[in-house]
């Protein structure tokens, strides 16, 4: 396809005929009549997982047994999946390793981090981070509090202060999302991690909105730390485990703070004593998911034939095709399109803030355009290459036209009531 | 069946022909000739799991994807699946919440305890409790260390220090295992947590070899906090998620480590700050991994049906029948049974201490009959009232007869190389 951006629906259908990604679409299985822009929420269903799944299921359970922790290669899935998710973020092998929840795992590398800086107090991060990341900083700085030094958590903003006015030589480390889960705006990896180091501080990235959605270079952009889920745009399924990456410079430094027997030097030897695990194995914790991380395998089998530079372009013309739409033929409604238009500054998903953009969602939904809310006033849009086309989002923004010029969102049934992730 | 312990192999028939459980083994898929004795490591495959898994596949995740949340009560399904497992541990509803691996749990309830007693220092368990836990009390020791307070724990074991010895007014938490993963040998809840409050610090019980296989009342046995593993007795497939519980006296006073949104008071108004939930739901972290959740609903369909006191007279049948066996066909062998004969003292395991344990347990596995190997010398043998029967008992007893007479397990084939839990 070309840079130029489609202005009518058929320029749309030609776009997608000619779509180099156009072939992943029929790797996953979405319902009739639906269009989903959600994705950075949930991806949706690879064909390929109720058999990778249901294949973990009756014969490595079922036939298996306690057997498979060997012969179906349990022991090793958390590191060996994390080696397969390591391209997809610019890591090493034995760098990454597919661990608890997205929350259970900052909190593993935060807890490293300190330990790195223990003559420093203050923890950055930003105001309008996804707040299960603040809350785990505040959790953390409540555990270590009356220790030998006070924590503290700095939050900055687009509003101030920046983080060149919050850096500072008490800062431990900063913790920052890369794609925000709100506006969609991304930030400059290398660009923060210089700042960082230079203060003295450590950066911990979480990727939630990154992995899958843009190429993610972590090694090159010198960052420390990272974590990301693999439920939203890699599809590995609902609550599907997180990753945490340490890179090879800091494991042996990086003592876990959750000290489970998965990640002992010797776990099989049961012996009193705690001692971390060589590598990246020290931040294990226990028995794994195995049934969800099967369904993380199976979409990782997609993965593997993705070029990301190839998502990357067709991200940035998705996004760029719904900004120009919405410009244009939604110009007479008061929508303000808060995600960056500048491409460096943007991940794969659109933000309009709209008064009424909660029953405008809903009204959405019920038309099967199925996007989010996010209090107070933003509605999101999420863009995943690999199963919409152009021809989708002009269809999408077509609906959402319809939708303003008709008022049928003002209706009873679309009034508030609540949201989820 | 009879209070009576079968004595040849037709009364073993005529046992199960009368089983009042008998009907439970028609709802597990087991391979063809496995006598499996491993359901104390990884409990055996129901045969509702495969579809109640795929129709979360294919029906919650692909056609409702993000709706699921609510059209499928993914939301609630941790404190939702926590009241299914309530009565198999004697817990009110709304005081077991399903969270992550075990360990995670045990730092979470751990923090808890140590929180509602700030001027205590030392935490008591045994030397030979699971590793996991002696590794998670170190770790929470050392994450807290250089606070207010200096942490140590102290360690119980057979052969002294007892608990007695061992409990006085720098003791915080006791944290012991319901029954020994080793020996099976079962703790008198009641008795416990009378001499740990009397010393004035909390109880810690871990249940993930109680709870499916022996009646567990935690309120009735005035414990405190709880943890437990859902992937052995309860069948829930392999690392389905662990349990924890919290009485309804305790749950304003504790304050779980990991502060996760999941476990915020309102966690769709993405809030700066951390405010804990009311309840139980101040435990919950991230998002839950949901196949893994949903293997676990289909095995409490199953064990909806049961009534433990059944399991209990059953397992203790087995077991009888197992020990008096071994007595009695094994006698010209050194085998030393491990596990209590009281009744009152037995789990639904029973371990052997012999030379060679661990050849002959590959030799057993073999020949089909899986039980395991835990270093240095003992092999362990589960039982599993809902899909072994004491034919199967007498089976097992017979190949392991065969393989001590034939001296066959000393073969290069059955050489020591690992081993997994």
């Amino acid at each position: 396809m070309s840079n130029h951006v489609p202005s009518t629906r058929g320029q749309c259908v030609e776009a997608d005929a000619s779509d180099p990604l156009g072939a992943f679409r029929d790797r996953f299985q979405l319902p009739e009549g639906v269009i989903y822009l959600d994705g950075n929420s949930l991806g949706a269903l690879p064909k390929n997982t109720l058999a990778r799944v249901g294949r973990t299921i009756t014969d490595e359970w079922g036939l298996g047994l306690i057997r498979s922790w060997n012969d179906a290669s349990w022991f090793t899935k958390p590191t060996d999946v994390g080696d397969r998710i390591a391209p997809l973020v610019g890591a090493a092998s034995g760098e990454v390793v597919v661990a608890d929840s997205t929350s259970a795992s900052l909190f593993q590398v935060l807890v490293s981090a300190l330990r790195m800086r223990p003559d420093r107090s203050v923890v950055v991060s930003e105001r309008d981070n996804f707040p299960t990341d603040l809350y785990m900083i505040q959790g953390t700085q409540e555990l270590l509090a009356g220790a030998d030094r006070d924590l503290d958590r700095r939050l900055i903003h687009d509003d101030g202060p920046s983080l060149d006015e919050v850096l500072a030589d008490d800062v431990s480390a900063v913790v920052l999302t890369h794609v925000n889960y709100r506006t969609g705006r991304m930030y400059d990896m290398a660009a923060v991690a210089e700042k960082v180091h230079a203060a003295g501080a450590l950066v911990i990235w979480d990727l939630c909105h990154s992995v899958g959605a843009v190429p993610v270079d972590l090694n090159a952009a010198d960052a420390d730390f990272a974590i990301g889920c693999t439920y939203k745009y890699l599809n590995g399924g609902p609550g599907s485990p997180s990753f945490l990456w340490v890179p090879a410079r800091h494991q042996d430094a990086a003592r876990p703070a959750l000290t489970g027997w998965q990640g002992h030097a010797k776990p099989f030897d049961f012996t009193v004593d705690y001692e971390p695990a060589p590598g990246i194995t020290r931040f294990r914790v226990g028995t794994p998911q195995l049934l969800s991380l099967a369904g993380l395998e199976a979409s990782l089998d997609v993965w593997a034939d993705v070029d990301m530079q190839a998502v990357r372009t067709k991200s940035l013309a998705l996004t760029d095709l719904f900004i120009a739409l919405v410009e244009t033929r939604l110009a007479a409604y008061d929508l303000e399109i808060v995600t960056p238009r500048d491409h460096d500054r943007r991940g794969s998903q659109v933000s309009l803030r709209i008064d009424g953009g909660y029953q405008i969602m809903q009204a959405l939904i019920a038309r099967g355009v199925i996007g989010d809310f996010r209090a107070p006033d933003l509605m999101r849009f999420g863009f995943t290459p690999l199963y919409l086309g152009y021809a989708d989002v002009w269809d999408a923004v077509s609906v959402l036209e319809e939708i303003l010029t008709s008022g049928v969102w003002q209706d009873e049934r679309f009034a508030r009531r609540g949201a989820v992730s």
